[in-house]
């Protein structure tokens, strides 16, 4: 794990929190993305070597829509990168803790993702990601 | 706003969680701090130029135990890293943001700390701070 790569925050509509987070973070959102498999848009921010990704549910069934639902809008998980997904999901089994995806799946930004299973990991929902060369 | 300073992570019992995020984020505690002012003990980690912070109650009715009572343990706030905070602090008022502390309050790890409401950031707890000199 090299950095935090960066941090997901569920929010209900991109056109208001999309300039609300340029306010808060005093710069522009220089990337939107669908990603159709997740039922998610994105919306991404530099801070630093951290981005700040914003996640709106396309459909009212989608993981972001029920999240939202369950627990409010607000932090949804912490993507720390990884320089082989692989390896650090290997690494990540063989200490015990459960993966939600056994394969690395295709994730936004150009990415490889794995999420860990939060009741392993004291209710963080943790992501590993691995940059496609 | 320079960058993503730490992810405050709110757990229940040291003893389980610092073995925990050791192997998790695959590297050592390197401190533990109690911040009488807010009830609390913090632990440290490093990833890249960002932290992540545990925190632990250290009474029944501090801060964290009531977050933890009302959310479950995890993610708590972010910690964006600022130049100035009196000045950064004007700005988030300047912009319709509701501080919490009007005066910047001494936090852990040689900081000097805002945070911000959350209810007018999406849900998401935000800290400004500044390292002391």
């Amino acid at each position: 794990m090299k950095k935090v790569e960066h941090i997901g925050i569920a929010v209900k509509d991109f056109t208001v929190s999309i300039p609300l987070f340029e306010k808060i973070l005093n710069t522009e959102c220089y990337k939107n993305e669908a990603v159709e498999s997740e039922k998610v848009n994105t919306a991404f921010f530099r801070k630093g070597e951290t981005k700040i990704e914003l996640l709106e549910s396309i459909e009212a069934d989608g993981v972001i829509a029920k999240f939202i639902e369950k627990k409010g809008e607000g932090i949804h998980h912490i993507a720390f990168e990884v320089e082989n997904i692989e390896i650090e999901m290997q690494r990540m089994k063989s200490e015990g803790f459960i993966l939600l995806n056994e394969i690395p799946k295709r994730g936004a930004d150009n990415k490889l993702v794995c999420f860990l299973h939060p009741k392993g990991t004291n209710g963080v929902l943790i992501e590993l990601c691995e940059e496609i060369k």
